[in-house]
């Protein structure tokens, strides 16, 4: 009996929580501008080799994205985006709340392609009678488990140089994606390729919280987390975490953890002669299963997701995995699939 | 050497870091739906007597006002407050930044009357041309440490229902107004007089979360919680800290600690002849010091903040206790205190 | 030398134009409740039939559409539109500025179906995650010149029934769309299967000048036209201009002459071998040339827009007629083209 | 019978509604760039001496104010204004619509001093927990009456300076201001004191009509305009009644004139023992009357409005006039209101 639905069923990895718990009655000021969070940003700016970037600490993934939108586009500037992107169909709106169009291209892959970028451009002919496209957003691993590689940024970031467009990368699931087989990017390519991104905590060990990573400027960055709503109280709960996280890459031992038992659960269901239509190398893997079959799965206590239905009989679902996951959690699962068969 | 500056300078109470530390390792579902956040939603409407209640957890405080403003005005209806209140002067205008006007009248206490609510009224003339004033906010205990009676809230329910208001009333540290010697309120009261009010967390004993009580049907709260970025993925994290703090009394038990701490303070400051222009109840205290004599508490280490310029020579500054605060660093405090004199 | 820019390159019919100088020095209040403006809502409602209908008056048509969509949506709510829609490309993302999101579906003719509505409910899953898509948005004439009939619009209505949404059509070119011969729709029609329409007066006579017609409650509709800016201060000049319109049927004579003007031009350009590949029965007309071809036009002082390129030789043009454009106008034009061959 | 209502009980100065005519059938493009317009624009920088200025033309002035407001500040930053400034409570919250917060001062005269600006910046403390003030929103003449002098303008732009503020003057009765006797001000001071101001053309001999005239740059103000509803589609008629009003100081005789009816009524009312308690050099006037007096006034076919009320018998009424009051009218009323007493 298990859940893979989600990479945050669980509190946060044993040694972030330790950081907590020792931390606990250390006196600081509040809203993140206490010493525990400039060390946090300090080790940030390290790790990614940026010693000039602006670093700032959200709760979540939803307040962080529409926070850096409207913070760094003007009224009428709209954001290009994947239609699967998180921002264009899992944040209620977030974005268009704040006053800003998601301008959207569908995507095979979950990706953003120049081609994509300079598709949504030649839809806009730059009068004041449509909005002006300003920033591409893009995740990774994108929403759909593929993940970038340092080629595909770098043309992105070239497409977004020669029209002049901001390149964001929302990184909730950044650990996975940068331990994935697939990628060769590091944190410091995300600092030189993109204006903004994120350093996901929530799934990827921590009880919350995201980094923003910003490169362009935006002095009053504060100004807009505390109008959202985003600026915590207890600020330095987020310098922790993230301290904890990034010291010693307990980061990327997560995502290294988390794509391990990934892949092990996609070879297990692929030996058993499932298919996965989407190849995801990353911490999100989608086997196509019987109804019936799943029924039987979820009957004896294991937990997963509907992606999309395929046709009359079978679903294409989606199994998370984690820190938390153990080895045998995986076993546990592969044999009661056998035994569905 | 201590700090006085908030109730928000360690991290949580003991017993709701346990807590989090003994579910860290449960799975549950995400975004506040799983079964702890039910039971410690089960025992607010329990506490509140409101078995109807509409029960929401959310992260900070300017989040939930923003959310809970939103939620409830038509674009053209604004919202009544005190000068003080925070709504209207430290949310760097977040209530605005989701389109709705605050429309102010100067409190001397910090608290709101009938009065002041018609008097905002009567400014208003019900046509087009005008905001629709629709909901009147207060807090408990108001940002200057007073703190409503019964019969207070009782006049001004009567006073929101002749005029069609809805009454909110911000919680962010109802543990140490519910307890003060001059409150005779209970959450049921609370339930039974406003159409939402909240239970602050974070100033007492939570890491952080607001417990948001409406008594108002508001169908699709949960959409704007999410639209507005305020939605915690582990939300299950909010229902351990809820019911932690609302098992055994624990909340109150807080409350009281932190009155009994600020009411130790400000007899020992009067008793050394300072005065306290501002007569408060409750956990944050304002006693007027020369300017030089904090400058020498300041270097002995212990920090607190300004309140307000009184004259070229002394300040009205604030001193705030909490849960963390123990009875020594009061009295190193006022050892320290006569020391300068 | 003649304009087929639009169907706004000159002011006021000469009707409206003797209409509003005739009443220039009558006396009236304010905002659109004198007299005239109440005549002539008793005028539309007794023209559409719609005894019960709720009708204001506005200057421009997106001005309307935001203050229609924001005042009968919820901020998590959604509009519906084809790719082509105005609220979708040509507002300057004023619909977002709301804070609403629409989805939006391809359309290869610009109108609207119940397959393409049902189509973007099936994205969203209903719950607090996304937006909820609550309003269906068309026009009629679309943005390419095609119109609906009922057998159409009545789908919709019970497409919209079944879902629960609501559906409103944008009348900006509705003279032109309600005199085509390939619609069997009246205005009495429209009040019957829409929840809110609009007679657009801009495009078809007036000065400027949109009739929004409401027959679905919203009881402070004019605090939303006060609060969004579309509150005339002389809004006589509205009810004037609609009265002159809609007497003796002027707006449908117009309409009338609009079209008939449009189908000369067709048939002059495909007497000479032009194809119109977007056939359209409304004021809208857009044929085929060759570049160097319209250029030549162009230098003979004959104006009219690029609609989309075709291949690097052809380019699809928009010609535009009105109530001013004279048969001796579409004759020069056809002369001309002839000798450009 | 005659109503002093307001400044726009009727439609326009018979020489603009003559320029309404015989333009109506030029052909132009659509949205304000057409050469009506462009002359217009080229007037109005000569008139107020101010060669790179950027002027625009909008329809009404809630969407100017909005529009300007919005345009010029970051969505942290707010607007200082007079408790009885248009944008604070005649505009239904459109300032707070676009997320912005008015920061109000009360006003003895409806003007805004430095001293005032002054005690909104020191309730602020320049941190991310509160609003950034950033313009001053002034009106000339004020809503009640009154008029700035160029001593009292140098001195808020003294302040503006300062304090890094913007300063924007709304001159919706701008004809009646610069003409007062007891203003020394010129288009050209206006355009050499602000960042912003509008000539307000609706109040002053218009159909409608407000333009903007922005010194401090603002590249996308357009994209501002159209995204908020305000671009007309036949913007040539803007430019039209703008050359009319300026040409040949049309404008300012409009405002003369306004002032000398308004004077003659003021005059005639203290030769008959009423009271002005706001002095007032414009074409608005404040008497105050009993009420049984006020009403054989109005049975009489007189109409005028309340604008606050004294004491249980009397109330101090506004009557305001234009270029559309004939000196017949005051006459009459006079000779009515000595029959009433």
């Amino acid at each position: 009996m298990y859940s893979f639905r989600n990479d945050y069923s669980e509190g946060a990895h044993p040694q972030v929580l330790q950081a907590l718990t020792d931390t606990n009655l250390v006196q600081t000021c509040g809203y993140g501008v206490d010493p525990i969070c400039e060390e946090a940003r300090d080790l940030i700016r390290t790790v990614c080799a940026a010693p000039e970037a602006d670093v700032h600490f959200l709760v979540g993934g939803t307040q962080t994205n529409l926070t850096v939108i409207t913070a760094l586009l003007a009224s009428y500037e709209a954001v290009i985006a994947a239609h699967t992107g998180h921002v264009n169909c899992h944040e209620t709106g977030a974005i268009e709340a704040t006053g800003h169009k998601v301008c959207v291209e569908t995507s095979p892959d979950g990706k953003v392609t120049p081609a994509m970028v300079e598709a949504v451009l030649a839809r806009h002919d730059g009068t004041e009678h449509m909005v002006s496209p300003k920033m591409v957003y893009i995740s990774d691993t994108t929403e759909i488990g593929t993940v970038y590689t340092k080629a595909e940024l770098t043309a992105l970031r070239r497409c977004c140089d020669e029209h002049g467009l901001l390149l964001f990368l929302d990184g909730a699931r950044l650990g996975s994606a940068l331990t994935s087989p697939e990628s060769d990017l590091t944190l410091a390519d995300l600092a030189a390729l993109t204006d903004v991104f994120t350093i996901g905590g929530t799934k990827n060990g921590a009880l919350f919280g995201e980094a923003v990573v910003l490169t362009v400027p935006c002095p009053h960055f504060r100004w807009h987390i505390k109008q959202r709503g985003g600026m915590l109280a207890k600020g330095r709960l987020l310098g922790v975490q993230f301290q904890a996280l990034l010291k010693d890459d307990l980061y990327f031992d997560i995502g290294r953890h988390a794509n391990d038992m990934a892949f092990r659960l996609r070879d297990g269901f692929k030996a058993l002669g499932y298919e996965f239509p989407v190849p995801s190398p990353s911490n999100q893997q989608f086997p196509v299963m019987k109804i019936q079959t799943a029924e039987k799965l979820a009957a004896m206590g294991f937990e997963f997701q509907v992606e999309r239905v395929i046709d009359e009989e079978h679903i294409m679902y989606r199994f998370v995995t984690s820190w938390a996951t153990p080895e045998s959690a995986i076993d546990d699962l592969l044999n009661a699939l056998a035994q569905c068969q």
